[in-house]
């Protein structure tokens, strides 16, 4: 029933590929509706994530800590959430060809292991420096894996020529709305549980690299929990987003990679993302990456769960960018993803801001 | 309302500590009515934490593998449940004495949690071994901590006199009909997410110590999922519980500590968890330190959570005596707590099985 009320999405994405139309109007942009759409599509695929809390974060933070762990969701990430919600909006014929995605591993493995059960092929392009986990977790799910060089070749480029070659569907990893649909599903859960936990106006910390679950979870807060606000997170050097909120306009990083922060590494914020977060989200916030490694380790000590870099800066913020936040008692952060290699890890645990 | 119909329970206890009455009748014992009751006191103050899957491990494993992550749980461990129960069940006159617990560790900082909420003062008797993070915790709840050798000194003794001399009321780590019904909301927890994941008969493996744990949730199983059957877990060399429920009596270990699955050594099993355990459970499963390790490393790559080594022997048990499962297609264990030293968590790192 909803391969129906997507089809003109589909067909944009398809086009795009063939370089033949320009990307979605705003017509077809994500919004609550198409939110909403999504969750009914993914909701019994994907894990509904807890909001952990422990009141020796509260204590360091000042105010009350409540952690969206997507770390614990299928694939290790939240991006099982927009490449399901994006898989299962392609119309049958078209899909049965195949997908692809570009991505610097955990929407790789969520488009593989959405592509799995939906028993059709998937070829990922991961940059070369991606996390041996990821990669072998890509390849696991039943995805062809194509590695590139972030720094001389577009990740953009290859999956274009690829799709058009073998006739495959291309995911993107951000700029999509069915994929920003799928991330916003994370902000209608949000809202539900702040709401039990008796926190209706909050800053919600979000690690953003595209934007796309950020601007996903904006849209969803702004029908369903209008006290919260999403605040990205990203790590310096890589801070595209908090510059472009500051300036008004997309700005661009000047180095492609090299982050520990990986996952959310993006050249700068997306076209359809942004227009977003210029509209719904505050200030940007930027931590070190030794302000993630802390954040990874009290994620350890004080909630039980495995972050990755990436995947803790919104946690790092709340911890060190606590003056930043807007006044109240009470600071939601999502703990992205959490596929992170143990000596990766091992350099977390001996942390120490 | 509940305080009334575990007066007698609670006049037990308080009798026992002055050394007037013997343990709990069989009419006082746990039952699915008073896990129920505990269920109703302690749902608002505790997580019911998520059933969590890995299709890696399914794939290790030879069946679906379901992970009911206790280590989310508030306190870090399952142990807030069953202090939880017990402190809400002294009737307040005299609750507003205080509590003593002795505990390894995880028993200790859910009766100091417990005691903070309900504003009481808490003394905490603890191994000399118990990991740093665990006394730290402990008494970053509020309580007062008092160590004592576990190889020359009795904890009872310590917990009974200081309880009589200060007039506080103790509160068990599991032989104690509230204790067990806490825990037992475990169970519960399991039976309805096991449903709705579609298993209906599958073996549900328990890190054992004393069994408080395991014998809660083979009452609230057999009353509300009876083809689930617990199968109690151990490290080697304190395999009680395995012997116990193979000779038909209570055994002992030989050694009384040095194992690093501290949160699960106890000498013996329960007098009030044996008759459950031999009633209800299969035969017991052992594992080896390093295979606990292994699955610590499990979960973290898998999983996304943090596992102690004793929270980690039911997981240890799935992955490596799988042939001593009943069969089947599912098999459900308990992580039972995460609070590790990143010491020890890097050993697990490294571990390899």
């Amino acid at each position: 029933i909803f391969s129906l009320a997507c089809a003109t999405v589909v067909g944009t994405r398809r086009a795009l590929v063939r370089g033949a139309r320009p990307l979605a109007t705003m017509s077809e942009a994500a919004s609550i509706d198409s939110i909403r759409a999504a969750e009914s599509r993914i909701r019994d695929h994907v894990v509904r994530t807890p909001l952990l809390s422990s009141p020796f974060l509260d204590e360091l933070v000042g105010r009350r800590v409540l952690v969206k762990a997507e770390c614990l969701q299928r694939t290790g990430s939240f991006k099982i959430r927009g490449a399901w919600s994006a898989v299962s909006a392609i119309p049958d014929a078209e899909r049965a060809g195949g997908v692809i995605a570009y991505s610097s591993g955990n929407h790789g493995q969520g488009v593989a292991c959405a592509a799995e059960a939906f028993g059709i092929p998937a070829v990922i392009v991961m940059p070369e420096d991606t996390p041996s986990l990821k990669i072998a977790n890509t390849k696991a799910y039943g995805a062809e894996v194509v590695l590139y060089d972030r720094e001389t070749e577009s990740r953009e480029e290859i999956g274009g020529r690829i799709a058009a070659e073998r006739g495959m569907t291309l995911v993107k990893p951000f700029d999509d709305p069915q994929v920003i649909s799928g991330q916003g599903t994370v902000g209608l859960e949000i809202a539900e549980q702040a709401a039990a936990a008796g926190v209706a106006d909050a800053d919600v910390l979000v690690c953003c690299g595209g934007g796309g679950l950020s601007s996903g979870i904006a849209l969803a807060l702004e029908a369903t929990a209008p006290g919260l606000r999403v605040r990205t997170c990203e790590p310096e050097r890589f801070d595209d987003t908090a510059r472009s909120l500051a300036s008004g306009q997309r700005e661009r990083n000047a180095a492609a990679g090299g982050s520990i922060c990986d996952a959310i590494v993006t050249p700068t914020p997306g076209e359809l993302t942004f227009p977003v977060l210029r509209r719904l989200a505050g200030a940007g916030l930027v931590v070190s990456e030794r302000e993630a490694l802390d954040a990874m380790r009290h994620a350890f000590l004080r909630l039980k769960v495995v972050a990755e870099p990436g995947g803790a800066v919104a946690l790092a913020a709340a911890l060190h960018r606590t003056a930043d936040l807007a006044a109240g008692d009470a600071v939601i952060c999502v703990i992205s993803g959490g596929n992170c290699d143990p000596a990766m890890f091992e350099r977390a645990l001996s942390a120490v801001c």
